[in-house]
């Protein structure tokens, strides 16, 4: 292990997050004129950017012998990044007094960079610490701007401003960072492939921002103001989550609603997708297999839903549709906003919900969950082996996009399938533990939406409560599921298996 | 495929069930004039008996010109065996009277044959059509017999009594039937191996039936006569699960339960393990990676629903401790059999044995579920897997008992897995339409109960109601589900993929 160039990486990280935590900075400045309440937030976060600086610029003094990185260095560098970046992302909750408790702060935040956007948080109102209400502009924003740093990933992120590692190492990065089975690099560079994507990243998030400020602008919602739009589209690009208001989103507009559905299913797609747009090669595009199957079980779930609930929970048929467009596309996606609660649907629509958690969006997007293109290459793979059961010389190969799938990416796909299995099956046991929880469904689904990046589960974690109530064991498990969700397993895997670093393994090359 | 020795197969199936309906004939001749209220099942039992005397003698008639068997041909024989079997089974309690709707009967002898033990009778008492109460003698022991026919499979005792395939194709019939994700035959022939294991089944039945009646004989349990002491037995071995009487398992002595809950340990121990026994390799039969894992997971829920329920559910120690290990061992052997209902016990208790009807017992017993056999494979081919992903140059493979496990085995495993989950979500949708249940979690687990042939579930499918209030729709997807469960898949799964049998693929040799 090259342990010099991950501290090294490490203190980037760092600095990059310091930068970033002036975002909040600039917002608290800006607010606390207008809200006098707010005039002490300025100095928390200034100070925890601070702290990020000082500790990366220590790290980045590593002078590293050997600049290459392997696979499990990758795999190292994300995992502990992660970790470090979530440590530190959470202290401007807890110093601001906003959220005391640093193990809440701590989910809170992991929930923010995980795109999960569960909250610990209350929707009481009245403004009491741990309350939605009682935060200040700029943790609102740091929050939702979470979810936007870490739907595309903090080092792919880096590696768009600056080169990380020699030797085309960065390859390893971005594959350990990036969900999916298989990088498809846009362009041979690393670098440039993240300049890409998160060109795209930024067009998308600043076109949504727009078309709900046009909304506000144009009357037809006032509670979509700048600022709203702004944490709005950042939890949309992420497929995050969390809300802004005690009152979720049913005082939005049918109008935002629709925008913010519109771009939760767009930041749903694999963003090659776009770059094939953008080079106008629109027949590789549509001919995609991963998007085909994506907006197919994404449109069937709509009209199931939408009959499913017409009658039972919505009166107007378009009031079904719109509901069930918008809760399909953010449990799809990961998203986990919400306009209604969900939970007070028939059993068939919940069912589906639940279900869908676990699909998750395409690879190579901002999206959580298992991922389309995997249950796509399980399913194959499995007709497959099944014919060879009753015709043992049938050779027949798995192809996807008309291409045979290497056998590595089966086995990555079917270990990552059973490995994630156990690790659901671990969580339901550590978390059915807890005193506080009374259901069944509430273990399972609550498992179910950490580990996808959710948010929102059913019943004692349906979108009207919070994870607030839940012992601290069960919030230490569902942090472990968030980050394990999001960056896919093996990185922090890896971390707990000693036996994947042992010495005798040093002099493999890298692959 | 050789469809004229699958219809001579077909025809002794049809006889064996003739002969075997013998059984509750004599039962009915027996109580008739005990009990006058059934003097009228006689006739039925034998009517139906001759039914399937006269399609089967239809059906051998026909002569093959080539007696070979090939695996396509065996999962055929196979799943229609069981399908027709279990059309003519149902007969009798519909034209009795007792189970007047013959999807109902069919539901009840489908989860019978299939061990599962999910049952559409009521137990209100009183002896209305449609409750446990209005069965005569005759039908609870068929209903009993079943589970011990399917337990070990009606066509592995065919292969005991009479050579059915020329060829070496018995071993096809038998790999189909069997449980496990690979038949080990004990002996080189088939039929042999198909005798000793119905040896050793009938050995541990009867010892089961004198250790119950033993129990009545000196007192301890007045209501566990000689009738009862058989039924039970037949589903303790079957791994069934269906009670005879009302009041479930409550009325018992500890000693009956105690007794029961031992021998359903026992037959979800993988029987080649009693052949090892018998053989005096006793080594080898303590040195086998899945009965050590089998009794350790065993053990250590044991552990953990007594601590949970003690002091929640049970007031004393000792009734924790007697009524977990009854509960686990059913669960774990998907018998099904509760002494409690065990719906009111704590969340953490609920969600163990919720985990556990998936695990299932040992491959090459009678117990259903995925098998613990294939949940280590499936743990170690992921370890192997995991590791390559940071050292790609790993040759690792996976070894079961000391030998490396063939490709074809690992292959086939995950294909179970993967198969086995879809059929899962699927049947989950399906059954979410029901507008009778109103709970994920009754969903959810009916499912897990039926498909993994356990029989009670959880909330409206609890073991204090029954399945006889669901829509048709769900009925028939149980009932798919228990045959599904018990013949492990791939033998249905094959009548319905007509690819599998194209024609380009005749010339294939048998594998």
């Amino acid at each position: 292990m090259n342990k010099r160039m991950i501290a090294r990486t490490l203190g980037f990280i760092l600095l990059a997050e310091a930068a970033l935590l002036l975002l909040p900075v600039f917002t608290a400045l800006y607010y606390q004129a207008r809200f006098p309440s707010e005039d002490n937030v300025l100095f928390e976060y200034l100070a925890t950017a601070g702290i990020a600086a000082a500790f990366g610029l220590i790290l980045i003094s590593v002078r590293p012998k050997d600049k290459t990185i392997y696979a499990r260095d990758g795999f190292a560098i994300v995992s502990l990044g992660w970790i470090v970046m979530s440590l530190v992302g959470a202290i401007p909750f807890t110093i601001t007094g906003e959220i005391p408790n640093y193990l809440d702060a701590l989910f809170e935040i992991v929930s923010g960079f995980t795109t999960t956007g569960a909250s610990i948080l209350s929707t009481n109102g009245g403004g009491a610490p741990g309350d939605l209400s009682a935060l200040s502009h700029a943790s609102l924003l740091w929050r939702s701007f979470s979810h936007w740093l870490g739907g595309m990933g903090v080092l792919v992120f880096l590696m768009a401003v600056l080169p990380l590692a020699g030797g085309g190492g960065d390859i390893h990065l971005m594959r350990a960072e990036s969900p999916g089975p298989d990088v498809g690099k846009l362009v041979p560079k690393s670098n440039q492939s993240a300049r890409i994507l998160y060109l795209i990243y930024t067009g998308l998030t600043l076109t949504e921002i727009l078309l709900l400020y046009i909304g506000h602008h144009c009357g037809t919602d006032p509670n979509m103001d700048f600022f709203t739009s702004v944490c709005l589209s950042f939890g949309t690009a992420g497929t995050g989550g969390f809300a802004t208001r005690v009152s979720g989103f049913a005082d939005y507009s049918h109008y935002s609603q629709t925008v913010i559905a519109v771009f939760m299913m767009l930041f749903g797609i694999n963003f090659s997708i776009y770059y094939l747009l953008l080079c106008k090669r629109f027949k590789d595009a549509f001919r995609d297999e991963e998007l085909r199957i994506y907006l197919g079980v994404l449109g069937i779930a709509v009209a199931l839903v939408t009959i499913n609930t017409f009658k039972t929970a919505f009166t107007s048929f378009g009031d079904a549709l719109h509901h069930a467009f918008f809760q399909v596309t953010s449990v799809i996606t990961t998203t986990g906003f919400s306009t209604v609660d969900f939970n007070q649907w028939p059993n068939f629509s919940r069912v589906i919900l639940f279900l869908l958690m676990f699909l998750g969006a395409s690879a190579g997007s901002t999206g959580g969950g298992v991922k389309v293109v995997r249950c796509i290459l399980m399913l194959k793979a499995a007709k497959v082996g099944a014919r060879r059961l009753s015709h043992p010389r049938n050779v027949t190969s798995v192809t996807f996009n008309g291409k045979p799938v290497s056998r590595d990416t089966l086995n990555n796909t079917t270990t990552y399938f059973i490995v994630y299995s156990a690790i659901y099956v671990t969580s339901v046991i550590l978390v059915a533990l807890d005193p506080n929880l009374t259901s069944i469904t509430s273990v399972v689904t609550g498992v179910a939406a950490t580990l996808n990046n959710i948010g929102p589960a059913l019943e004692e974690l349906s979108p009207t409560a919070n994870y607030g109530f839940l012992w601290p064991l069960s919030k230490i498990v569902f942090i472990f599921d968030m980050l394990l969700g999001r960056l896919e397993i093996f990185p922090l895997l890896f971390l707990v298996m000693p036996s994947a670093y042992k010495r005798h393994f040093r002099l493999h090359k890298p692959y």
